[in-house]
């Protein structure tokens, strides 16, 4: 099978298509399964009863369930991180530039499993299983809303190595993900010392979440807040406050981008070219029109709920006395133009792992792409990770 | 009384005090003057009758005319630059740091000579006159409300001009400003070649507002819009929207700070010291609710539509070819860690300039207070800018 992709790929690049479904990284057939627990206790103590979380998996487990990679996700991500569910997929699992066959998280090599987190955000995307304000709460029979319990990072961390425990994985060669992702890998790194040997924190905080971030995430949340139809979250059944969610997802994306990204994309395009913006105060810019259009496509698959439970999990995260347990080696990959979490923030950390004896490398994504060049550009830093999980 | 007022500053620090009345940079008595135009056509051919702006001066005009520098505001400020009108006010004027006398903008020297926009948002500041959405509409009797036209940087520039003229000035040393009042300053320098000699551009965008901040002052608007209490602009003599607008200042003040700032300023504060975050889904971190009263509090003052009609007024900013007409010497000063101007537009500006045969000199503000180290920290550079001045 190796050898075919191998010699497919040549032909694909000779011919000059640059999209088939052949040519994603993680050839074999992606399956999203789901992972179930009669019951979970959160770190602040209370109980989710019948938990459900889905997860994927590429590559094979070794008998002796130590060549595991977990992929943990980002805010608004979920567990499909490479690969096609059908060979007709618009685009493979986003991280698919760097796992696969051959590639630097080499599926020829480790077994790679990603879970989708507690209240994952993408709640009407059929490939995305959670169990989060959306789900129905058992003692009520209708959707628990605002009243599900606060979930942490390592919340969902808990319930991640429960589903490890089921595969029979006994050694995390790494953990790897981009922002909230990298801040589970961190989370994993500390609860589990003896598991883990290696984490890829990619555009991530550190250590702990920056307050700076802290208000940006109620930033990112307020549109939702803001729609009459959020009704403090009580909105199943009823009209939803998609307005609120696309403006939401709109927020999440320009601060998760950049000035070039920006300038390089839009420019200062109309948004109608017979509609001068100096004209009227409703003509707009592209770059308006367009984020706007993105936000509300993406906002029908996403939940309002999740996206506030998603924030506070973000807004929690501090490792605080914990950072003194971990072991693993760290792998520090932010990206130059990221304002969400700049280089600086993983500069400090990398010098405060060393200042306790730790190993920590750090390599950059140069790009103008902001903190999405850790999701879109990560290949970049692609062969400094295969290196990295080699030591 | 420049004598008085070293002696008596040196005793106020001598005597450990940080606050007081005699301490601010321009001694004189400061007074909001009114200056008015019985009309004006708008650069997109609209004519607002009654038109009116505050202005303040600090120093004395020469005979000759020509000892003047102009100070521009910024999107949220006016024209209260230096001193304060009373011994007692609470503070002075926002460059007072720079500005007085024996500062950098030395009123001894210059004539200095600061203006209210048109569509100034704080319409309900005792200390701000403009015309804009909240004005009278002659035509009508009723505020114009969203009908007013659209009003570019410009429009503003040429208001302030016949203001300048009214004044028997003949010669501009200077026009400076930050942020909104830094593309103020170059739209002078394109509009008046013979007229301005240097411009002072203060965490600015350079010669056109970048893509980035054309949508980020969408989201800073973005509350307003969504509080249904906005109704398309038509709340003037009703319940106006106050929530909005503070959860838009709100946004306006964390998206111009920066990392280090958050993290000095507020830390991993709870906002109630018996209220973990982690608790529950109310409770909330001590930067989330400073911002929110902060917000709250200075929104009381400040008129929505005018927030939207100084956001386009932003959004509408680029010289295009007029730039080929600039003769002004240009002095940037962008902030370290400014995420809405980062230095790399000034520096990218200047390359620019210095292209063209233009004179551009750079000095950077070091700091981690983002965007606004260029209103509150500015006095870092003053010794730049005394020499700029010189020069």
């Amino acid at each position: 099978m190796f050898v075919r992709l191998i010699a497919i790929r040549a032909l694909v690049v000779f011919a000059g298509l640059t999209l088939t479904p052949l040519a994603s990284g993680f050839d074999g057939p992606v399956e999203k399964k789901t992972f179930a627990l009669p019951s979970y206790t959160t770190v602040g103590g209370k109980t989710i009863r019948n938990v459900k979380v889905g997860y994927e998996t590429y590559g094979t487990l070794n008998a002796a369930g130590d060549n595991v990679i977990f992929i943990a996700h980002f805010y608004s991500g979920n567990s499909h991180a490479a690969g096609k569910y059908r060979p007709g997929d618009a685009a493979p699992g986003y991280w698919d530039a760097i796992i696969g066959s051959g590639r630097p998280i080499d599926t020829d090599r480790y077994f790679v499993v990603s879970a989708d987190m507690l209240a994952n955000v993408n709640t009407k995307d059929p490939n995305t299983i959670t169990t989060g304000p959306a789900s129905i709460n058992p003692d009520t029979g209708k959707p628990y809303a605002m009243t599900f319990p606060v979930v942490a990072m390592r919340d969902s961390v808990h319930v991640h190595k429960a589903l490890l425990d089921s595969l029979g994985v006994h050694k995390l060669q790494a953990v790897a993900g981009a922002s909230g992702g990298s801040i589970q890998a961190m989370e994993w790194g500390a609860l589990y010392p003896e598991l883990v040997e290696r984490i890829v924190h990619v555009i991530g905080p550190g250590f702990d979440i920056s307050p700076f971030v802290v208000e940006m995430l109620d930033v990112w949340t307020l549109p939702i807040r803001l729609d009459p139809k959020w009704n403090n979250g009580d909105y199943y059944g009823k009209e939803e406050p998609v307005d609120g969610v696309g403006q939401a997802l709109k927020i999440v994306t320009i601060t998760a981008r950049a000035h070039g990204w920006a300038e390089k994309t839009f420019g200062y395009k109309w948004a109608d070219a017979a509609k001068n913006p100096a004209d009227s105060m409703g003509n707009s810019f592209a770059i308006q029109d367009a984020l706007d259009k993105a936000g509300a496509a993406r906002g029908k698959s996403t939940d309002a709920n999740s996206m506030i439970y998603m924030a506070k999990a973000n807004q929690l995260f501090g490792l605080g006395d914990e950072l003194k347990r971990m072991k693993a080696k760290i792998l520090f990959i932010p990206a130059s133009s990221d304002m969400i979490f700049p280089p600086e923030l993983s500069k400090r950390a990398a010098e405060r792992y060393r200042a306790q004896g730790g190993v920590a490398e750090l390599v950059i994504i140069e790009g103008d792409g902001g903190h999405l060049d850790g999701v879109f550009n990560v290949a970049k830093q692609g062969e400094a990770i295969r290196a990295f999980l080699a030591r």
